[in-house]
């Protein structure tokens, strides 16, 4: 996984310099908007922004758009809807912790999201962006997905509030199907510590260290989104704005309790995994103790035998009990002798 | 344990969508209404809601639901209490941490049972949700049980304040009765901690090891209720509702007061079986140690022993001391001296 | 050391209920009452509460009650002084921390006093509470103890300000006792770590790992207790109560500023056996390598030796050197060869 | 890399001494002004501060000094500007953490660059002090470089708002170039991390040890100088101060999150290597355990066989089997088949 | 390194008693009066307090007390300048942490001395005590010292500011004097860490073990001290008292910076000095397992091949080869083969 991309380009130019700082091939942009109110509801995709409707602030207008690639695009959105340039700035450069910022009867909402890659299963990060006005919301997404095309279809098909409630409502719902998304990435790395920790109870094996490894270092990545999501939920809900209706409000609370369990989640989720990983390093250490237990059973037993019948194998000329008859008769009895007193000693210090 | 239940299904739906995240069979839901003041009280088991009396505010009413499996009932004490359609889906949605919210009139209380299972003494995790109003309680209870028995007990028998105080200090005993419970799963694993302690000083095993992650493990589950649920207390105690009389603050009080000595209880039992874990790890090792220090020293000594035998059990013609007469007891006498030699080099390092 | 007391036997009851959680043996409760001021004191043990004399604003009078086993005793005091019924179940109840709490012209105040066990030098932990009003000291003592003679002597004596000054000084001289007894057994562990620390530091042993377990373990349950009671002194400090008089403020500051030094000196001492753990396990490891190389280095030049020998020791009719002339001393210059090439490779790898 | 510079040559010496805590070579201070607004701007270099320019506050005027040795200098400039003693000894002493200060109708701020050394690719850490009046910057630098040079360049070429907006709008423009320094520094441990990662996972090496140690030892000294930027970030951003107009607090509060950023980077960092150090200490475990399972199948296979051959090679006149026909093929087939008995007892312990 | 000096005398004593809980041996008093303003100075010893000339608010008065043990010299001094009994029984005993107590028109500030020791190298603590006042100052020393005298120095030939300011400026610089000082302190242990982290990579030893683990106690004792001074510092430059002046606050501010700035560094020393003992650990594990495989591979393939010539050295009548003519050679070419083998093995896995 990416963790850090390269900002370094950006270094010692103005703010609002368009230095996009995601490396990423080259992408077309599309552009969709939805209008609507409890009524009715209209869908365009757009060619240019010249065909964007004139915002109407009793109606919701949603500027959809998908892939950041063209800086033209950015900049006329930029001119048309008169935005900061830091606010550009910002929608462009994908490195933000999630934030909300207050402009004069603007709020801009930089959220992550987190989705679980197809082929290994790796979290992919992509940041989206939102402008909300009285009766306008703008997002940036990064790349075209289908994450928010549950919202689209409660536009279209009016289900809950989302037709009848305002702008900010829109953004609330946005960001929710976000936060739900949280939820499935840390379910599904629950799941598997889980499944892991009944895996290392009965056979721990070198490969789930490398699992631990990455269970780790994806509940690091995470944690580090859902905490500023937080801290978002928290300011939007406390915060005082024009552009935010009370009864909304009631909703973002919602969404910052969803935050801060998902928080708590990923916490325990750390604490079970480092338990497991204590866990099996001790049963490893005891393993490999049993492993030196045996050797020296082994060697403490035989290597004195070893040397007895080593003295046997002598060749001096004079050696007592050679001819006799029941030298070698003696010697074996001796030596089973001192095994069985070994073997003894060694089940009253426990080690059989 | 199951620690992370399914919430992924309701991912892009709109809030207040009933989706039962809780995925246990089906079960009956129970509706049970108490009535009481001072001076009377009645108890009746509900067919529907059409039965359920019409609220007094000079009395008690306490609608006492068990088990909630059918969307219809919930939908329908929504519809007669005009509850908030967010606060209705939290009811459904099993995954809340605890807390408490504010609505118009309204409290909306989610806490959390802990239970020991029987068979396997696993902490198990029930949701419990309160709505409190002037006069009216409704308690929303996962699964039937008997945890709230003693409660209705104090009802029916006039026992202590809770006829004569108000909904809000019948509120406070409900939680009460859920944090007392906490005490004595607390307990035991503070008992089965310092069992556990005197069996790892006299004879450490491989099961401990088991024994101790399943304690940390379940510390961590209940540590993980019990914060938010000083919280809870914490806001019950200072918040400004009409709904909370100021005689019952004082028992809300100490209930937060008894949520805070969980909460240090749990945290002393994490340092203790930490402590635990190292002292175990520690002795291992120790052992491990001596272990090697026995293999060391019996290879040291006979190891080049068995190469003098060896040397003497040469095929050459010529070797001195073969054909000697004392040959043989020469070599023996070498080689005696030679252990004792190393025996006392041993004992000076204190390895004997 | 008993961690946690049972409380189980509480669970469903309303609050006042009187169980009683300290599971001692019976004990007699003693009854005193001490009346002072500037001029005359007088000093009675009461049979009954009857005897109580009648509170006077003007002077002090002390209820030192001691052995807290009849039921009926705490009733009599709470029906005569009209005492929350919430403070007396807290009286009763031995599982609080530390805590100060507000009634109406009353302070109620819940410590707990620690003593060094005679016989084994373990921790003895026992609750100790105050009633304070204006002109009333009410302290209720679980077992019979003379740690707080000192005051009852300085009364006797009228040593210090005590006699001169009101029911809240004598209320922070108690604590001042129970606070000053924290050093005493902080320094008693702080020098065992010293002594513990240079024993380690010449010869380690096994036993260094119980002591330094049961010393932590002593330090996690005396700073359990410290820091509530430095939270204690801080709440009575700042808090705006008619029974506590400015110029005693002044004191109870000094009392604040021991408590946050005791919880400093703890933190210091895990901090040092921490420290003391990490170099014992450190130099067992050290220890432990060194066995390794000795057995590494003993079987690294005696197993190929023993080999050697072992092929002249073969049976073979045509062997090279067998019946030459210096065939065994050329063998065994070789082999001595080869023990001195060896030694030098383990010195120059500073095995040596 | 230098962490503590001498500073006890100042101790006792009243505030204000100018005693140069920085041990570096003689080097030459350079003096250079630049004064601009929007339509013009001129650049000089000074021989003396006499030729300095009288600042205009409808102006913005910047005397940039780089390379600090000669106290003289910064006494004319203390002198000619009427600067507080405190802060010319805060600018000589380099082993100052970054800060801001006010004094009245001045604002001076201490910063740290952070340049990775060409060399050894170690962090090197230089002071740059700011002092900020209305239409002013003075700026105070350790040793002649060009990380300053983009601002420099945009003055020149008047990009983005610095020429347009006041001398507060430059000082955050200066900063900005710092902070995004940091970011170059934390992206190239970033991309060492990862790749030491890659390189663990496929062949651990003690070398990596050295890096790991490096490494942490690097983020350590970066972490202790970005987390009082973020406060320094932060405080400019909140202070009531004439001198920075409300127009660039916008820009301050952009500093400022980038600051938290890269503090959050870092701690990403940090995690992720404790993380890696983890997995290479298990892996190294690992392959030690197995060194170890190697020896002792060896020992335990080979050893009893060693001593089984020896009986039979003693010289008793008298030994069983030894004359017999199949005596040698009984013993080896005994031994293959002992053999392969522990083979499969090895085997269903899963050890092979 | 005394940590916790003893203070159970004291138990039960009235506050006010006079109990020297500091254990050394007697001491002589020296009591020493500067009278210094703008213009002149006086410097007088005094035999008793009488000589003590009478505070002259328009000038500044430092009485300079050496050696605190006779009672009555201290019990005077009370009398004569009316200080509370708190007060004197804090300056009597010498194990209070650092902080700074209001009394009406008076400051009494407890600092804390640090030295490092001649012939050991040990941090010493010596406590200090300052009484502040409009115009006069009151230090005691434990223990005469010559840490004090630059500021004596400063007064007799009227360097910086202290001649011209007030009694509140004379404690700044006291404790600015004491403050340089823990940097020299800090300074020497950071220069120690880094030598010793050389030293490590290139050839650890055990004696570094005590090394890392003095040094790690000697950072805890110093921290001890610094974090209280941080917070006296600030409170000091945040508190409304009539005895501090306005231009006096900016460099109390200056104090708390360097205080703030020791703190953090005593801070990056322990995290450099743990990162340093991980990686000391880690290469004795990683020499350990080398140990380890050298010992294994020298059995795996001598033990084998030593069985293998015990074979031939079996006494049989009949086996195989021993008459061949090429037995002994084939025999020997076959265990050449064998340990070629095992090395090309042992390479394979990269154990040579």
């Amino acid at each position: 996984m990416k963790k850090v991309k390269k900002r370094s380009g950006k270094r010692g130019l103005p703010p609002g310099s368009f230095v996009q700082v995601n490396d990423e091939e080259n992408r077309n942009t599309s552009l969709r908007v939805f209008t609507f109110d409890k009524e009715e509801w209209s869908e365009k995709t757009l060619k240019n922004l010249g065909e964007c409707p004139v915002v109407d602030p009793t109606r919701t207008t949603w500027l959809d758009i998908d892939g950041l690639n063209t800086d033209e695009t950015l900049q006329a959105v930029g001119k048309q809807f008169d935005l900061h340039p830091l606010l550009l700035e910002d929608v462009l450069n994908t490195e933000h912790r999630p934030k909300v910022e207050e402009y004069p009867d603007t709020l801009f909402i930089v959220a992550k999201m987190l989705t679980l890659g197809e082929e290994n299963g790796n979290v992919q990060v992509e940041q989206i962006c939102f402008v909300l006005r009285k009766g306008l919301v703008i997002s940036f997404q990064e790349r075209p997905g289908d994450i928010l095309n549950p919202i689209r279809d409660r536009i279209r098909q009016n289900t809950g509030r989302v037709r009848r409630a305002g702008a900010d409502y829109l953004v609330y719902a946005l960001l929710d199907v976000i936060v739900d998304n949280y939820f499935v990435i840390v379910e599904s790395l629950g799941e598997r510590i889980e499944k892991l920790e009944q895996k290392v109870m009965l056979r721990p094996g070198n490969e789930d260290l490398f699992t631990m490894q990455e269970l780790r270092s994806q509940l690091i990545t995470i944690g580090r989104y859902v905490t500023p999501t937080r801290e978002l939920a928290g300011r939007l809900h406390t915060m005082q704005s024009d552009v935010i209706d009370n009864s909304t409000r009631k909703y973002i609370n919602d969404l910052q309790d969803h935050a801060v369990y998902i928080a708590e989640t990923i916490g325990t989720h750390r604490e079970m995994l480092t338990n497991l990983e204590n866990s099996f390093h001790a049963m490893f250490n005891l393993r490999s103790g049993q492993v030196i237990k045996l050797l020296t059973i082994t060697s403490t037993i035989f290597i004195p035998l070893t040397f007895i019948v080593g003295v046997y194998g002598m060749n001096f000329d004079r050696m007592p009990w050679l001819h006799s008859r029941f030298g070698f008769y003696g010697v074996m009895a001796f030596m089973i002798a001192l095994s069985f007193g070994m073997l003894l000693w060694f089940r009253s210090k426990r080690w059989l």
